[in-house]
């Protein structure tokens, strides 16, 4: 127990000292307690201290020892002392902020059910799996893997990820031009800073996407400008004057279809004609159910097209591992802009156990069937419940789009709302300046809820419906 | 074992399709091998493929699964199918790049010991605790830490933080305040981006510092401007334009001094004035060997001083883990900025358990142990082979500088080659604009070797010094 002191002495008057005496910690003690009187004004600027000898005395400790307190001090800026006037508290303390407490991980309100796309189901997360992975490549990992290392990735991670992206998504992947990247939003900002170096002012995008990631163009310093949009999706023969294009060929967000293969064709000629650069954003393109999944566009053209993946839907997005299959020319840039320097190397080396011993395999594996029969019971239960509701873009992915009659968004999602659901409307994914408007409908991410909530939150849904 | 088909009719004369027909992935197969065939230019653009039915026969297959394939192919863009002219390959197939593999994780050539400063030893990480921790973190996360999170990065890392940092280094850190990033230059460049849009277009520095930093801030768009330098170290008392200040107040690197408490005043009392930021580095404040540690100088003055800490030094460059705490005013900038959502949660969730479980203090003490020994070595075998050699900055850290007599540094930079030896002369850390020139000397990372090179890489650098 700490024992009270006090001073009764020059400019400590009233000033409580917390010091145990017989600690080991004497010095650090008297220090701590002082500086703590100095920034919280209870010494105020200009004061004068005690001598060394003084204060030494009243507190019945070694002078010495007051001494260094003083000196460490003066040497953090909390007093000063000049020949002849002593120790003087410095002018430039500062009260401290009021502390606020951390905000708690779920908002107050959050409602209990949510199918906000975006997310898998977080419950199923491999815990023992991804510990196993972490074991081992702690255990193999060599020395210098703990170092600053390549700045484009841990070559394990590189050449596991070429493999399994040529095998599962047809990706043309040299490990030498794949990067390792904290995730889509962080890949895409290197690119955005790629593409103004190469004099780039504006990003094409799709009439209909993420918010967030147009908002990060804007910050980075590039416009977006919205392609436009068919009944046949996308249109991409013609993206103006735009030095690059984002695109998700495989699975569009969210409206689900896959790019029209004459407008895959025309994007890439568009980038060889133009020397213009596509971004493809296969955010989900393991998620395919009723046949064989959509291969890459990159596969087209690797000299003009950037392929963009992430463990966020497969694994999850707290991992924050994500990687970019590159046009050889573009790798210096992204490389100088600081890319895989960025992400943790257990994590880097764990993926690359997870990849190369099946078990990524085998958990999108399972993870595809749970998410199928959730869109099986997804449309039955509106085929049933919702019989006025049309269900679209179900055939691959975490999400689907239910479109609703003409003017009943907003009412319906505020109908959610009122069951205990989250739910976005479609209108909100789209582009500020697109022209499009496909209708009123809901973008329903049914990889969302954890397994024990997902009956109640069909439910749920069923009963905003009109 | 797959078999050679050959086929003999149209445009796939000549081309061989390694199929094995009763294998589950048999449309996969083909349209592997067709893609291939496109891919490699066997098949060139425009040639005509046989129609479904004449190829199924040829194979010995269903006539669907060739029909399959070419539909995927179609859907791909490898190949066009068009009412009356058939199925052709597309125009815009191209050669894939020759692959060359993956760099080796050491350069060949690279020299058997190394002084480079700026890594700890990273044989000594703490693999075996590193992994409790991990087990630690994923047993008791809840499943949202697996999702996108707050953009400051977890709050128990956040909090662990701010305590420890409070304990260790007198930072007066909120968590709410505190920013979790992937190291210090993910965090100075974030920086660099909400001073940018500040207004500022100038970051004043140290005379001496790291290239890598005075680059990344060139890239994020801003200048660099030394501040002068004299025989007390960095004169900090006015910084001219600068919207802000980058020092390494408690051991400026890699002159290895603490800043003396009236330029630490100095520089306050000008972003006070002016409203600039001060930037901390305070890369290695917890190696402190022969008196306290000097107090962080963000303690002054928490509304105008961003501290950046890191864990490269006290456990390893590879985690890629570091901090921020930042004044209120710069939270949303940064957070606006992609911050703590670049960081893995899992090694998130590992450090703040490493943190609250004392595993951290207990390896910095170790390390602590075994670099002061390190550096009395070296000080002692200085002083008995090479009593030419003057040693500065060994009070703290990781590195030393040793003075040598005038015109010599490249001379002995180059000796230490013909050792083995990699070590960097003080040349080097000038900044180009510096008028300051403090003589010839080397910057040597005892921190660097691992414990069983120590004693040939200490001989070594005997041997080079004159």
């Amino acid at each position: 127990m700490a024992e009270r002191w006090a001073t009764s002495r020059g400019g400590l008057q009233g000033i409580d000292l917390h010091l145990d005496p017989a600690g080991p910690g004497l010095r650090r003690g008297l220090t701590d307690a002082l500086r703590a009187a100095v920034r919280t004004g209870r010494l105020s600027p200009g004061t004068r201290l005690p001598s060394s000898r003084s204060l030494a005395g009243d507190l019945g400790i070694a002078r010495n020892t007051v001494a260094d307190a003083y000196a460490d001090l003066v040497a953090e800026g909390w007093l000063t002392a000049r020949q002849g006037s002593g120790t003087r508290v410095a002018d430039r303390a500062v009260p401290a902020p009021p502390a606020r407490p951390v905000s708690p991980g779920r908002a107050p309100g959050r409602l209990p059910y949510s199918l906000v796309p975006g997310s898998p189901d977080l419950a199923s997360f491999p815990r023992a799996e991804w510990l196993k992975a972490t074991r081992r490549a702690l255990t193999a990992a060599p020395h210098d893997a703990f170092g600053y290392g390549d700045p484009r990735g841990r070559p394990e991670l590189r050449t596991a990820l070429a493999d399994y992206l040529a095998r599962v998504r047809g990706v043309r992947a040299d490990p030498e031009h794949l990067v390792v990247c904290a995730g889509f939003a962080h890949g895409l900002r290197l690119l955005c800073d790629v593409l103004r170096a190469r004099g780039a002012g504006t990003l094409a995008v799709e009439s209909y996407g993420l918010d967030d990631h147009w908002d990060l163009v804007a910050r980075a310093g590039l416009r977006t400008a919205p392609l436009p949009f068919d009944a046949s999706g996308t249109r991409t023969e013609d993206p103006g004057e735009a030095g690059a294009v984002l695109l998700s060929p495989a699975h569009q967000f969210p409206l689900g279809g896959a790019l029209r293969p004459e407008r895959r064709a025309a994007v890439v000629d568009w980038a060889r004609r133009t020397g213009g650069l596509i971004l493809e954003d296969d955010y989900d393109g393991e998620f395919r159910y009723d046949r064989q999944p959509v291969g890459a566009l990159q596969d087209l053209d690797p000299g003009h097209v950037v392929y963009l993946g992430t463990a966020s839907k497969a694994l999850a997005p707290g991992l924050r591992l994500g990687w970019m299959v590159l046009p050889p020319s573009v790798v210096p840039g992204v490389v100088a802009h600081g890319a895989g320097r960025s992400v943790g190397v257990v994590e880097q080396l764990a993926l690359a156990e997870f990849l190369t011993s099946g078990a990524y395999d085998r958990h999108v594996r399972a993870a595809r069937l749970r998410y199928r029969r959730r869109r099986d019971a997804l449309v039955e239960a509106l085929a049933e419940r919702a019989p006025d509701v049309h269900v679209t873009g179900i055939a691959a992915g975490l999400h689907a789009v239910l479109r609703l009659p003409p003017g009943t968004e907003q009412t319906v999602v505020q109908a959610a709302t009122w069951q205990g659901l989250a739910v976005l409307g479609l209108s909100r994914f789209r582009h500020p300046d697109a022209d499009a408007t496909p209708g009123d409908g809901l973008v329903v991410g049914y990889g969302t809820p954890p397994d024990h909530a997902w009956t109640g939150t069909l439910e749920a849904l069923c009963r905003a419906l009109p």
